[in-house]
């Protein structure tokens, strides 16, 4: 295969420096990559006004559709990347975790947006903050996509997942990508944005790619741009201190390989079912991937009197995992993407040997099927033993990226969690407990030095999803060595790509920015009952203020006996003297059931059901012989598609409710949500 | 005055470099100070173990509490911050700003912490995320104070604003702060800071003050550090290059000067209120603290027919502007804060002039007194013409950090936005318009340059607190050439000091971890009703089943009677066989007062209130016929300091609600929200 990139509509093969990729197990020549020369700044700026233009013209609804769609068009492309998988070495189980895992972050992404924010081309952040006293002056956070092109350089160990689960979030934020990939492995990326080319479901040019090297690329970045960076804490930090990335303020996400830890907590014996899960965790991660994963675990904590028994039965395990030829579905752990990448895990081994000792290593006890050595590139599972993990700081620096874990001991919680600090920042550490007051002193303990904590027993073991494993709801990333940045996390990693703006002004400017009703903006009120309109023909603002009604003491007492609720505060006129209230006052679910009688419409209509409510709150008591009256707004609109089979069409319309008294005082504030139907149910 | 330094616990004067501060009025000598030549590496360690053990002890509200009285000290020290600031040239009302906003920010800070946060030691943020089908298995993310000091390098113009600003979110999350003020006014930060020491308010080493220069100080930073930075892009640039933070990804959140623009939107007319307040507002940001403001008014947008007016009314304000000095009250601008500054204008002004023509400058035009050209640091206000600022990039990057702005014409909205681009980044921009369209267009095309945009308008003028104001509740950064970073922006700030970790586990662990009931963990029963319960009595998982109600055919004829709710989904047979429901159902406001009727204890007891109800969702509907049973279990317990006047003094108490029907399916979710008694009242 000669490697190409997708530049500026078309695909290229570069004229530059050639590398070559050779399959992992047969040592054969599978892919050729040479550089672009040249073009990188026009593959910015394509990006950046072609595609850019085009993708922010769509609402972030509309983008996670297209996600889904992708998603589904790559589901069915999978086998052929499968195959392409196996040539890095990779298991069927590995590329499990590339391939699958990669297109489920598209649909996981896809999913959230449509969930949890509204149908617009930008986020409305948090809440309305009051500024001024009278409330002619206010603020609010919006985000919007960056004008700019987000760059991502890749590693080589998750080609798939690795790149999709960056497109994802920055796609939706409204930012066109130009991905990187390790040029180890390009050709399985490359195989994807094929896919994702010829599927024509993106906006032409929201996905560059470019293999081999960068060139002059960082050169030509600008403000508005965004990097992000995944692979070794070196590379990651000669790319951090390039003087154009440095000089602009570019934003600089980094995610670093990191010596990741898993600890076995005092409370854990040998005949609890933590210590076997304990075990199985940490062969798992040892030999998924063959080790290269940046979330494995490196440094495995146990308490002192632990190591040799946890020794024994990781050694056990190791010797009757069967390595070997990736296609091979017995095999369990396959070969490392290159010669060099074995050399690279020799040399670190050796380094760790100074401080450490070897209990399981080398080919002799392990069980092999097919090996050779001189083609393949292959590195025997190997467990190594610190006894000075306070003294000896190389264990917690010198990463073996490879089937390379190494056990240490702890004398107490407290010096485990100096241990595990002295890593630095990790992606994850994992807990095996079944001890709360352990596990609250570990995750109190631990958290500053990591992104992720995963703490397991028998409560979720079976539901686990693993210590190795980022999720796209959780953040992913750590501090310090782990690199400092933040991926996934769910809808925070879509604002990565867009800029956060704080926005001031009057109640009417701030409901025109954000499409939402702001109280003390302008209303508008029309002859038709609000609740007589289809979702098409409501407008933000557009209010009812309802009739009045005066509340007795017959409507406290009918209230009380139809609910059951005789609370004091009720009906007892002695105690409710002395009550907060200082009277006897009505029930507050009656106010919201009563002002719902004097806004509702009682004849089939648009609305549908209302199916929530938020943010209430009682602002002031109602007594015997005040008088009500409720105002209804439209506050936020949110167009739903509608699914072929849907009985029901319908959008979601949120309306502002406020009840207030004779006085004009606010008695309650809160949200009522409901389905309206839509006028044109092709929406 | 010989300036000090405070660190480890002692004021130290420095032995190396000495820099003279003069009165930027009379040129006299008003302070001295020597760089430290040693003990950074202490002060770091001293702030990490020293103060850092103790102010992580405190909760939130704790450290919320200690602010707030801060704050209070601080103010009645106010006169004492006056009389130095006066001796930096600020005016009395440009020291408002510093002194008195300043100190606010902290009680703004400690207000919203203890308004917004959970009453613990870290905050739990965003909601339960599910990650296994059976529910065994979740997610949640927490944020823990980091575990070092965060490092607080500060610019010369607000010397108490600057400093306070950062160390409130600082110290509300966790971490001790090493505050370098710039020297050129320093000893107006170490007046405050001595009064921070004095007052014992905070735990020994909270704040520490390095006055001079950092020698070592960058070098011994670790990846649990912070550094903060406001000033020039030169040295942040400078700052942000350090081998030692790109090396261990130390968090760098840099404030940098930048070219913000106001905007005279095209549909404001010279008779307009709005143009008045454009000009009024521009004329400010000209003279406050001589326009030694980072978020001053560099470039003036006006329709290209709107040059000449803007030109004359400008220039008619500022020949009317008092130039003198500013401990009169009658002066509206002071000096700059030196010569060298003077000096640092006038060279940026020379530059400008390539591609700008003088409206108004010199002194010959100028209202001044008193003031001795030789001895004082006076510039005078210098209005700047550019008639094309689509071409000459000059106007768009130099900054003329004193009274110097420059008018520019645009000829249509799109290229306002394009002028405001050329600023490559932006910490606000703002827009004087009446015209929702024209703002929605601007507002959108520029928020991707700006960190904070102000719209002003006759509906809010009044109120505004204007362009140049940060807010403790309102982003202050901009990307780019702004420095790319965040502060304030309400608890977004708090969390910039913290590590953000995701948490998974079983929901046993994770409601260990976060001290909140999370659906799925064991939960507890007593003997005694909940509401029986005082604050203190009862704990998280604490629940209660109630016994079960039959809804019937009465009910729905009778709440719908009471509340005045005769929606066809409860009452028509017909339409509500066609509806979402298919049948008859009862309303989902009789359900939830039922739901109190089952678990409401009518006898006076510590439940004080239920004064409100979030995230309400009727999940199923109910039937005539259906037997519903609720669970109502503590969710989350926040203690409130109680204040001496206090009554009733009680905490709050979050309860989660389950209602069930008879096939143990959901029917409705919600949280209520109660005042409960301590049984303690000194709580």
């Amino acid at each position: 295969m000669k490697i190409k990139s997708y530049v500026c509509g078309g695909w290229v093969s570069g004229t530059g420096r050639c590398v070559t990729s050779k399959n992992a197990f047969t040592g054969e020549t599978v892919a050729t990559t040479s550089s672009m020369e040249s073009g990188f700044d026009n593959a910015l700026a394509y990006g950046r006004l072609i595609a850019g233009n085009k993708l922010r013209q769509f609402t972030l609804h509309e983008r996670a559709e297209m996600l889904k769609s992708l998603a589904t068009h790559l589901m069915r492309k999978k086998e052929d990347f499968y195959q392409l998988s196996y040539l890095t070495g990779a298991t069927r189980s590995d590329s499990w975790i590339d391939v699958e895992g990669g297109i489920s972050t598209l649909f996981s992404y896809s999913g959230m947006v449509r969930r949890e924010l509204v149908n617009e081309k930008f986020i409305v952040e948090g809440k309305v903050e009051p500024l001024s006293v009278n409330g002619s002056f206010i603020g609010q956070h919006i985000l919007m996509p960056k004008m700019g092109v987000s760059v991502h350089i890749n590693a080589f160990n998750f080609p798939v997942w690795g790149m999709l689960e960056k497109i994802a979030p920055s796609l939706l934020a409204g930012m066109p990508v130009i991905v990187k990939p390790a040029t180890a492995t390009c050709y399985v990326a490359e195989a994807v944005v094929k896919e994702i080319v010829a599927s024509k479901i993106l906006p032409e040019g929201c996905v560059q790619l470019i293999c081999g090297g960068v060139g002059d690329l960082l050169d030509h970045l600008t403000e508005q741009d965004v990097v992000t960076f995944t692979g070794s804490a070196k590379t990651g930090k000669m790319l951090r201190s390039h003087d154009n990335i440095l000089s602009k303020n570019i934003p600089f996400n980094m995610e670093a390989d990191s010596l990741n830890a898993c600890i076995l907590a005092p409370d854990v014996q040998q005949d609890m079912p933590e210590f076997d899960a304990f075990i199985k965790e940490v062969h798992r991660e040892m030999i998924t991937k063959a080790g290269q994963k940046c979330t494995a675990i490196r440094r495995v904590l146990v308490p002192s009197a632990m190591m040799d028994c946890v020794g024994d039965a990781l050694s056990k395990r190791i010797q009757s995992t069967l390595v070997g030829d990736p296609t091979n579905d017995g095999v369990k752990m396959g070969a490392l993407v290159n010669q060099a990448q074995c050399a690279d895990v020799q040399s670190a081994v050796d380094q760790l040997l100074f401080s450490c000792d070897v209990i399981h290593g080398g080919w002799d006890s392990m069980n092999t099927i097919g090996i050779d050595y001189d083609k393949g590139s292959f590195f025997p599972p190997t467990l190594l033993r610190c006894d000075t993990p306070l003294t000896s700081q190389q264990v917690h620096d010198i990463e073996a990226f490879g089937p390379v874990s190494t056990l240490m001991p702890y004398d107490s919680i407290e010096q485990a969690i100096e241990i595990v600090g002295k890593g630095k920042g990790s992606l994850v550490s994992s807990v095996f407990s079944y001890d709360n007051d352990n596990i609250r002193t570990l995750v109190y303990g631990m958290a500053c030095y990591n992104g992720r904590i995963l703490v397991n027993n028998r409560d979720c073991m079976k539901e686990s999803t693993g210590h190795g494993s980022p999720l796209a709801s959780m953040v992913h990333g750590g501090p310090g060595r782990a690199g400092g940045g933040e991926e996934l996390g769910g809808i925070r990693a879509v604002k990565h790509y867009m800029q956060r703006t704080a926005i001031q002004g009057s109640p009417n400017t701030l409901q025109a920015v954000t499409n939402e009703y702001v109280p003390g903006a302008d209303t508008t009120t029309s002859l038709q009952h609000p609740f007589k309109k289809y979702f098409e023909e409501l407008n933000i603002g557009e209010s009812l203020t309802t009739h009045r009604r005066t509340v007795t003491e017959a409507d406290i007492v009918n209230f009380g006996c139809l609910s059951g609720d005789h609370f004091y505060a009720h009906f007892d006129e002695t105690a409710a003297a002395d009550s907060l209230f200082g009277k006897r006052v009505a029930h507050g679910y009656f106010l919201i059931s009563a002002a719902a009688g004097m806004f509702v419409e009682p004849a089939p209509g648009p609305v549908l059901a209302n199916y929530g409510l938020d943010s209430l709150r009682f602002i002031q008591p109602v007594g015997i012989g005040d008088t009500i009256e409720v105002s209804l707004t439209v506050k936020r609109k949110i167009y739903k598609k509608t699914k072929p089979d849907d009985a029901h069409p319908a959008g979601v319309v949120v309306w502002d409710v406020k009840v207030v008294n004779q006085d004009n005082e606010v008695v309650a504030l809160y949200d009522i949500l409901t389905l309206v139907a839509y006028k044109n149910a092709a929406q």
